[in-house]
């Protein structure tokens, strides 16, 4: 076991109508004028936005608004955020949505409290030294970035998907009502329940420092989420369920399932944000459509951990040696993720790449690692491209 | 499942030699001038004090030192530290010690803050505003007080135990490192280890409002701690298992294993407070001692639900009904209790109340919980006397 930092300092408010507290909660943050950040204009028609505003308004907290932020969040909706909030003097970001729309208030904390080019931070030129104060209500169970320290966004010059990772990137609050997810569609909500395994899949596959109590909080976890996502599949409204998944979306990304570990493998997250920065394919998809193909190319470096995870997540009998319980493993995940309508492979998230693309996903991917990824085995860019050809 | 709050400030730094960053670490929070606060000499001996003395030095912090906290900390040197404390221009607090000694610091915290009588805090008379910024370095793996909300202190005027709970108390950061704990003498392990578990009960047995995800963290944190206990009777320098149990420790306590709950029962903790208050007996001690008996009182109230605690924690096989199963489960707990060297009685306890004393310990618990304790099953003055009784 290996020594951690553990820092959670997000206040959660989570149940229903708790979006009616938002104002409070800034208030009580000290904001003065803020700057509520939000992607389509769903959140308008459902009335969201109204609750938010009028919750605002009776702490007498002035806003101004930005919508249109998108999945893969882009870089140039955060450069306009920036101008927005230097011009109206915004103190304090309060994103509504999902971890896009968090992810981006993030970067324009950033680039409103550090100055210079926000660019910087994700492009390892600079380490922000601080982020102007960030809120949610979200409206998504997915990247856990309500809790977490990381931004990703996308640079569109390029396609470049890269993440910033940093504690005062972590919000002050953030409001969970699993109300505002019942009416998701389908794959978004798969998506999410991917995302949020992934977090935790990418801390407990790792190569040293387990922990019982973290061991057996993260399976947990993996349990819980896919017994509720298969619930949603045919009860997409079920609260209970919903709010499993909610709140397993915060903790499985805020640090809790990693301590004591060696801090995770995160290879998949890496090869993801490639596919997505040049596809603009769901990063819950993109990050099911590589598990098993990587999960494979790795096995032999730590098989033990593969096969603890297919006996306490996935109900495989042990077999005759790890590897072997460790392959049925794998491919009893992928047949979850097939299962919740998630692909297992690249052809299933639609994506052909061209030689050319496999030569170009590997090398943006080593460019962002400094080519050295992974923990369970150390990736270099022909092993990259060995694994995205192979995930096809 | 029940909305709640889940607000974990304190930033945790866990492993070997992170003493060794106290001062970084109260210096990241600001700290000018700090108050040492701990217990007996033992830290001096073991040179764990001069070791965060020279951590503060080298960050150039001053400081002032006050120990002699004792178990179930008391009033008279809350009083103490309040004074020096104003005396010398102290900015920030430092427990280095158990949970006795952080309770004690966050009492001078709250006193220093608010001014005025800080018994007032814990009598219910007034509600604290604040409490100066507290940072611990942990020797004891038991209440955690280091990252939760609550204090307790003990006004030898009448031996009156209260407990004070706000979010103010939550230590900004809390040094973890389990090599601390490895030379504990057995008892003071066991009550720690008691102590942890009683946190996550008091949380998992209530009336309403489960979770999956917030049951499976709970019941997987009470076989953590029941697993490593026995490891540490028979090999106490174990250090992985100090880890798994000052870990549990601090998430037993911080709201983790209760999120999603109707807030716990806590009649044990209430319960055993008057015990400890009259007869200054260890707190997990006393714990052990009346749990059994509370639990056979309440059980009919919620059948189901110790059922869940026998079968999922306990290891016992369903019987004909839940009452059964969750009666063999009690045995069982009681079983574990004995076979770490805990009692599972007041005779064990070493206590024999006079007649006169079941009344007046029901009557100050009567008192303290405006005769309206718990949550399985209401427990008014006659119910507090009746279960003191039963558990002789």
């Amino acid at each position: 076991m290996l020594g951690f930092t553990y820092y959670t300092p997000t206040k959660v408010l989570f149940g229903k109508g708790t979006e009616t507290k938002a104002g409070e909660l800034a208030a009580s943050f000290g904001a003065k004028k803020v700057l509520i950040h939000y992607g389509s204009e769903r959140v308008r028609k459902t009335g969201l936005l109204q609750t938010v505003e009028k919750s605002l308004e009776e702490q007498g907290i002035a806003y101004v608004e930005l919508g249109g932020v998108v999945p893969n969040p882009r870089l140039s909706k955060v450069y306009e955020g920036i101008e927005l909030c230097r011009k109206e003097n915004v103190d304090f970001l309060l994103a509504v949505g999902g971890g896009s729309v968090i992810d981006s208030v993030k970067a324009i904390g950033y680039g409103l409290y550090n100055g210079g080019d926000v660019w910087d931070f994700y492009d390892f030129k600079r380490v922000p030294k601080g982020c102007m104060p960030v809120g949610v209500v979200l409206t998504i169970a997915a990247t856990g970035s309500e809790m977490s320290n990381s931004s990703v966004i996308t640079n569109e010059d390029g396609g470049i998907k890269r993440s910033c990772n940093t504690d005062f990137g972590r919000p002050r609050f953030a409001i969970l009502n699993p109300e505002l997810t019942a009416t998701l569609p389908e794959y978004q909500t798969m998506c999410g329940c991917t995302d949020i395994m992934m977090h935790t899949l990418e801390r407990y596959l790792n190569n040293g420092g387990y922990m019982d109590l973290t061991d057996g909080i993260a399976e947990h976890l993996l349990r819980t989420v896919m017994k509720h996502a298969r619930i949603l599949l045919s009860d997409p409204t079920n609260y209970e369920s919903r709010a499993e998944v909610m709140w397993a979306g915060s903790l499985s990304h805020n640090g809790l399932t990693g301590c004591g570990s060696d801090g995770g493998d995160w290879a998949c997250h890496r090869l993801e944000h490639e596919l997505s920065g040049l596809y603009d394919v769901a990063h819950g998809a993109g990050l099911a459509a590589i598990w098993g193909t990587w999960a494979r190319y790795v096995l032999d470096s730590n098989p033990a951990r593969f096969a603890k995870l297919a006996v306490n997540v996935l109900g495989i009998t042990p077999q005759e040696d790890d590897k072997s319980t460790a392959l049925e493993g794998i491919a009893a995940m992928e047949e979850f993720f097939r299962s919740i309508h998630m692909p297992a492979s690249l052809t299933e998230l639609g994506v052909n790449p061209t030689d050319e693309e496999y030569k170009i996903l590997a090398h943006k991917c080593s460019l962002a690692t400094h080519d050295n990824l992974g923990s369970v085995r150390k990736l270099h860019e022909d092993d990259m491209e060995a694994i995205y050809r192979a995930a096809l």
